[in-house]
């Protein structure tokens, strides 16, 4: 193999244009990507590019997407260590190509040591600014939201990075449709109130303020992840919630008690099965509460509730939840929409919705959202 | 990271249990694989398996995808160098995973430095039997079986690696829906006769016999490459042709000449524009030709010759050949089968069948072969 | 024509075997078909069948469809008269046909000369019993339950019954999926409080415990479509009730004047666009107060809002009737669910949802109701 | 009801502007359509249309679709006798309809009493010019061309005129999909050498210059169904010949006896299961003499033999037919194109390709002949 000579290395932050997607401190040197669905975009005229990453984490590896002018041709496991990728080589060095380097997989609650950075790149020829898109789109969800069950035979039940996706994923999808960016603040088991075991810490809206909150550890510390977001840098036209699943979960799991205090925590049912009147109460306040912080950091965003993926049992707690805040504040600017339920043929691995099923819904809200940002 | 301190590295060739795909020379310390399609195959039971590549091009890399219980999960360029790459890890120990690591390359015959090489696995469980399927498939083709433009944007014209595929390809689309194995023998560009642009050189037919003839350079020599191919270990119960479109192509193309003797080649157009009959037969003659050679070295097969995903121009003349060899041997064991056009919907990149167009296909052509294997 | 010597003519009401589908009077000399979706049902063993429609109108004609072995195989325009149709001939004498004639056109309100009756048939052999099917169906709606726009090209305009269809529509579907037998409550133009006119008589609350009490005029009277119904004689396992989509158009509709005593109506909307909030409490109520009189009537059945064929304005307060409802009454046995919206291509004649939008419509609902129904 | 007083009786030979589709005599007082699809079509701009009919038979009554604006909106059996039959009422008086009544039964030689005829129509309106297509197609076929199993449930058995359909099938959606008008010459269970059955008078070819020569007896006879069909009044752009099937399966029928003269014929299969060659040659001499005459009367026409919606044993032989017919002649506007065959999804009733397997035939048929008309 004759190496290229002509490729020249630059550190991120020495790239005049380059856009990166997703939450982040800011900081280029190196770049940190904390979310699913987070990238860096370039348009590069030349003929060969690499990517300097570094990697690490104590359990779960991140994987990552390439897209090249809108296709995925590439997607693989990065395992800890700090090396450069080649995302293409041998092209035509005048043409200008679209790439997108994509996280796929969601920032690891369950891991302080996952860490996915990239440094610099080696390129042999010139960056082209990178036009912005019309709409911007930030999804909140869960496991769903995380693409998890999007690859791999449905027989599947590990619990592993390999099954989660950020492209084969009806926020990439729907983001696709109306020519949006988008951003994804997402957490496999997480809730609006609690966890799928009831866990009160579980829940997406503590953290929302911070860049990545829900990460733990000194490390994550020192990359920033707890810094408060920079919401003004980046104000969406839509915020569309897909939570509920795990809240709806917690009332058929067991108690969660907290190893350290005792403290224990439960959403009932009722010996006929249906929902404690208090707790579903609960529920509902956290939907309004958390439509009122968001309503706080986005300012002209259409917040839609999207929600029906894997079944609508608290499809009513979360109209009720939503009107409560509608009622109490006024605001015109909410709405909710039930996603199409997964089928049997439209399962992925893990018992999660599969690649179709994302299709499916990624279609239904493109177009309910397309009548809203028309109007926007 | 802590490292799995259980992982053992193994030779291939010390390993008791493994399948490989695609025709070899059977060594495997290492095992060098030439075609698309070609792969190795484990029954892993353990947690986490790792693969040393050894890779090397002037200019067209390799790439892999990965394969497991029957669902894609990685697609990744193998740049130059000895190397271990991760398949899984983190997985259930106790279950047991049908792991396939499968070229997306074909065998690069304007590339004589680029091999693909795999030495050794590290691994912290045991292999088990990989049991035979009930069929066995080969094909024999060009770009379209290469998967050329199967990956990609519509509007990528560079010749590169990246819009190759072995896995979004009717051919393994058509082994999974008949729960076949199959081999693939094709090279972008090749015809029966001559290749697209009338270079005589540039047909299957003349290599048929060796491991993979077509590649050249004393460093395929020391891999085997020419050597003579073991019939006898792989009886196919069909072999799938799909040859035609050069040769189609070169009567619209201009004359080879042959840089060094000054020889020139051209399949001619008359002047309304349609075939001339002398360079019609020699192609018919090359077909009838390639049938003879497949069934000596294919007892009991049957020999379909499948074309069609690029135009019907040389139906007739297939038919003729077909029949002309029928006629003259009486082998019953042989038809044709016109396979369903590219449309506007289905291009791929580089203008060639998109990877609907390869399931449309895989759907019509496995319809069929089903009927002949029920035969067999 | 050599006449069929073997047919023998019997009244409707001297057969023994034979099922009505859709609220009847129960009388069968002759039997009145009033509600789309309507039909009698036989199982004959013999090989050709006739019947004898009487059909008036002043203005809109009634067509039928006949289903025989669960296949549409005619549909026609019933003319004004008494006079026979042939259903099939030809037919293996021995072999049992299951046979449905069905009302393709609603109830029209607006022609109290709409008829369509059966006197009697003429068969050359047996009627079998008709079987009972597992489920029983009822669904209550406006036009899109109606099926208008089902038949004809996008550009129709004209308000005629040849656009509607009771089997090109998602009852029929939803009912075939379930394997259920239906009824069906419809009435274009027509909601829960008010027509989409604002006119507060065009609601389907208000007639719904007479046989078909929509219908008006001396004629229809003496036909005993002001008749109570029967409730007792077939209870539903759900009702489906898709109302609301002419309510929310009340709101964008000028004010309702009666001719007669010059009384208006009026579902306002406020300045920013937004619904009134009295007038949206006046819906929520007629929501609630429908769901309280659909139980006095069907004991058992879950109730099901299902709503969005023609998008969502009216969910929320949809939402909010049916949480009143259930507040009020610790009724476990109802839910909303939300059907998918038409698109442009799934649109139908005169901007009504068309065949593929009934389709989709009916695999969401059907899964949904599947699920629901396991549980009766 | 009402009469329209403004309707206006015209015997069909009175209007000026209308468009008679299929092979007739010229006649128009009355009409008589003969083959399957072939229909009267009117640009009417009206409120009201009938149609009187003169229906009669012995054994098969016809049946008709109304097709209006493009959309099927009605399709009925016409028993004997002769009467009224009402297209459309209560339209739009200014708009213009386009209007088609098309036969959904082929000629049946089986019952030299089938008659299907057009008096007369009662108007309101005008009738405008219809406007040429810019293509002709004319298809030639059996069974499968007839439409027989495209209406019905699979469990059907009967051979009866109900399972034949004219517009669901692949000749009215090919002709749709390519903007031509389209004329269909057709009988289930003939071929171009035997029928089905071997029995020798069953072939399309013989019949091909008259009007309509399959048909039997002194009824047709005084029709004009004799005739010589008048080729120059239209010329097609396109022969489709989907021809073969019958010949194929009379190689496993038992032997044709002529009951009167004690004649036999068999297409005779060999012990090993493959064809007697000889015979094989006599279908391709019929191949060949079928393309030679179709090229007598249609000049410029392309002569496509499509064949393959079940199976496609007889294609090799079809392939050897054209090609001797091309090699005599140096016709190059011949060609052979494979349909898709019929899979257990698509299957209709009566084991006949079912409405998707005519609507895949179609789709693949249409984009390979807009590449011939492209060039035409």
């Amino acid at each position: 193999m004759q190496p290229n000579k002509n490729l020249k290395q630059q550190g991120l932050s020495d790239i005049e244009h380059l856009k990166v997607h997703g939450r982040t401190t800011g900081s280029l040197s190196p770049l940190t990507l904390f979310w699913t669905g987070s990238a860096v975009e370039f348009n590069a005229r030349g003929s060969e590019l690499w990517i300097e990453f570094e990697v690490d984490y104590e359990v779960y590896e991140p994987w990552i997407g390439i897209v090249i002018n809108g296709a995925a041709v590439s997607r693989q496991m990065l395992v800890a260590g700090r090396y450069w990728v080649c995302v293409f080589r041998g092209m035509n060095p005048d043409a200008v190509k679209n790439v997108r380097i994509v996280k796929e997989l969601q920032a690891m609650s369950g891991d302080p040591g996952c860490t996915l950075q990239i440094h610099a790149v080696k390129f042999d020829g010139e960056f082209l600014p990178v036009e912005d898109k019309p709409y911007k789109l930030e999804f909140i969800g869960d496991s769903i939201t995380s693409g998890e069950g999007t690859v791999g035979a449905k027989a599947e039940e590990d619990w592993i990075p390999m099954w989660f996706s950020a492209l084969d994923n009806y926020t990439a999808m729907t983001a696709d449709a109306l020519n949006a960016e988008y951003r994804v603040i997402s957490q496999s088991g997480w809730g609006v109130l609690t966890g799928w075991d009831n866990n009160p810490n579980c829940n997406l809206p503590d953290h929302y303020e911070q860049v990545c909150g829900l990460l733990a550890g000194p490390k994550n510390e020192a990359l920033g992840a707890f810094q408060a977001n920079d919401f003004d840098a980046w104000q969406p036209d839509a915020v569309i919630i897909n939570l509920g699943t795990n809240d709806g979960g917690a009332f058929q799991s067991p108690e969660w008690r907290d190893a350290v205090t005792g403290e224990t925590r439960k959403q009932r049912l009722l010996e006929d099965g249906t929902y404690h009147e208090e707790d579903l109460k609960s529920f509902e306040q956290a939907v309004s509460g958390f439509l009122a912080k968001l309503r706080t950091y986005n300012k002209q965003a259409h917040l839609v509730w999207a929600y029906g993926m894997l079944g609508i049992p608290m499809l009513p707690a979360i109209y009720r939840g939503v009107d409560a805040y509608v009622r109490e504040t006024g605001d015109k600017r909410v709405s909710v929409f039930q996603l199409p339920n997964m089928t049997e043929e439209t399962v992925g691995s893990r018992s999660h919705p599969g690649v179709e099923a994302h299709h499916k819904a990624a279609k239904e809200l493109s177009g309910y959202l397309q009548e809203i940002l028309r109007q926007v």
